[in-house]
């Protein structure tokens, strides 16, 4: 079996580090031919050396003239700046990359990769959610798979396809022409069940302690909003081509079965596991094949039982705002992105509260002329904007 | 589309008329030609009324020749004796048979039907149970699809196979070579929890209480002595091509999840609906379509929570018999499938004890001599043989 040449775009972030962990298991399958990162050059230091990565790249302009200078003599070609990102995209020897870099930084590279033919395992959310249409227009046109790496959406598109399927998100027709509704689920987070009023104090300690999946900060804090499943709402209606009300949302706190999908005769797929990004991840990286790992199986009959509820909508406000983001198309899941992110970022940093998160993406979001169709620089644009106006509303401008 | 020519043996059973249900939903995709039973003539022939049936066989000579005085003047030709159940399942207009007879007079016609390359939709349990793999051998050499009907086992077919799929059990290799486990789920019956003790007095009427199916007696008191899920663990082993160890079978009292798969990656897919027989009859019949239809939808979030749990082989003694017979092979399922009928025809009968069934069952496959590779002559002699010795040790030969 031919090895596939893989590029890891954020690597040194929580699931950059999880996708090299699951590259290291087959060694016969992959080779790492570049890693990209922001400016946690300590880290990729130690990733290109122990993986013998030919090619790095570092977004911060100052960490890449350091990265460069410590790897001068070692024979890695280093790239910087967000081209730098860019350019691993599209290296001619990689068959497969990993976008796992965090915020908008990955959409770029994302379309590059895709306008370059490579088969892209997707991680980054802010792709999908902010130029859902541009990126998946251009995938089909050359036909080349996206296949994500998110729990939920790998979920789905494991039970749409089995190991005989050879279609993915961008190659060719809708996956499925049978299937009626997706749901996603979620663990609903650590206020699950809380009122209005018991969320005005909660703080970012609280909201940090997800019962369920290990996380970096923005996505824990999202979970906790339920924007991350309104985000993954979006994603989803993008990737398997769905129409928004025929993608369901469930609270399903045990965070084993991970996606459904409710198939026209009535019959429901899900896909079950234990809550551990390396599955998904390996199964982007090696789709359509499933090789033994080391995961620890799911035990079915030691887990608990397994609850399903429908969301609190009216409490839990970022997930009815995001589905009301999709619905309106345009420019608006990026500016609804983009002003959660900043908000979030001020929630995190003691200057704003829980609830304010999704006030201010409200009002943003209501403040924004929707831009219909458009191209990276007017989501690129949008994003800027509701950025500034998230900014000037908190403050912090 | 084509219309496909379907001819149901055992109409006037459970599982029959459900059939004819379904059927009867999709007039522009089936046409009936042809429907067996054994002896319930008023309804066959109100179910070949109705659906204008041009072939009609009665297994049982008196109930024959009554129907064939009734329907003289209104063209069906009418087929009788158990030869009549074989001619319809090699009828040259018929595309695919149902077989949905019950008890070791099915597998006769299900071998008649697979040799003549009709497709079979499988609801008769004995038929893999006694005859596993004489008919699969067949089926792989004719290249005919078998298939399954039985929830559990649609269940793993669909776990198995999205629709873009068309292998089926028969059709030349394994269906799947990424999985590493099969899940049968089984409610656990009206007496799950309970001890040896507390079995020893119960009554057909409590037995027959089923929780969560609606089915015939036989298959209602096989459920609660759990050797129906042992004739599934047979079932599978010869439909899905896979070694009883990597069989599992967990009790979910819930009937929600009817199978699951388990690859070799970790990740599981599970298939789920209410508990209804429709679901999966449609399921056989249009395989692999999925059309909409009138079954009442899973409301997951409206569903109590769902447990798994290890089924307790000490007590329920009938499950750990099968899966002996089952690795013991050769023609000691079928002395198993044998014994075990009868037994539970006298437990029916108030002629014996609900305890007695594993004690007859265990009796009986310890005196049987095992004909290893059986032809379908030895298959029924073995099993005539066992409902000898399983009459006269419980008195009533």
């Amino acid at each position: 079996m031919e090895r596939k040449n893989v590029v890891v775009l954020g690597s040194t972030g929580s699931i950059g580090r999880q996708a090299l962990e699951v590259i290291g298991w087959f060694p016969e399958r992959f080779r790492l031919v570049g890693l990209g990162a922001n400016q946690n050059i300590d880290l990729l230091e130690k990733q290109v050396a122990a993986h013998g990565v030919p090619y790095a790249a570092i977004a911060d302009l100052d960490a890449a003239k350091e990265f460069a200078q410590r790897s001068r003599e070692k024979g890695v070609v280093c790239l910087t700046g967000p081209d730098g990102l860019k350019q691993l995209a599209c290296l001619p020897e990689a068959d497969l990359i990993l976008v796992a870099v965090t915020g908008i930084a990955g959409l770029a590279p994302t379309m590059e990769a895709i306008s370059s033919g490579k088969t892209v395992a997707l991680a980054n959310k802010e792709t999908l959610v902010a130029g859902g249409s541009l990126v998946m227009s251009i995938a089909r046109r050359r036909g080349v798979p996206v296949i994500p790496v998110d729990s939920e959406h790998s979920a789905i598109f494991q039970c749409l396809q089995t190991e005989a399927g050879v279609q993915a998100p961008g190659v060719g027709h809708p996956m499925s022409k049978s299937f009626a509704r997706l749901i996603l689920t979620g663990s609903g987070g650590p206020f699950r069940g809380m009122s209005g009023d018991q969320l005005r104090d909660v703080t970012p300690e609280q909201a940090l302690r997800h019962p369920t999946w290990q996380m970096g900060a923005k996505i824990t804090i999202d979970s906790a909003t339920l924007m991350n499943k309104g985000l993954e709402v979006i994603e989803a209606r993008w990737l398997f081509d769905v129409d928004y009300p025929d993608i369901d949302v469930l609270i399903h706190p045990q965070s084993i079965v991970h996606g459904l999908v409710v198939y026209r005769d009535g019959s429901v797929i899900a896909q079950m596991g234990r809550p551990d990004m390396r599955a998904p991840i390996q199964y982007a990286l090696m789709f359509p094949d499933r090789p033994a790992n080391r995961l620890e199986a799911l035990d079915l009959a030691g887990a608990a039982q397994l609850t399903f509820d429908r969301p609190d909508l009216k409490t839990f406000r970022c997930l009815a705002l995001a589905i009301e983001a999709g619905m309106a198309g345009g420019t608006m899941p990026a500016v609804l992105n983009a002003a959660n992110e900043v908000a979030v970022m001020a929630f995190l940093g003691g200057k704003t509260t829980f609830l304010s998160i999704a006030a201010v993406v409200e009002e943003v979001m209501s403040l924004h002329d929707v831009v219909p169709g458009p191209d990276l620089e007017e989501i690129l644009a949008a994003d800027g904007w509701a950025r500034q106006a998230a900014e000037h509303l908190l403050g912090i401008c």
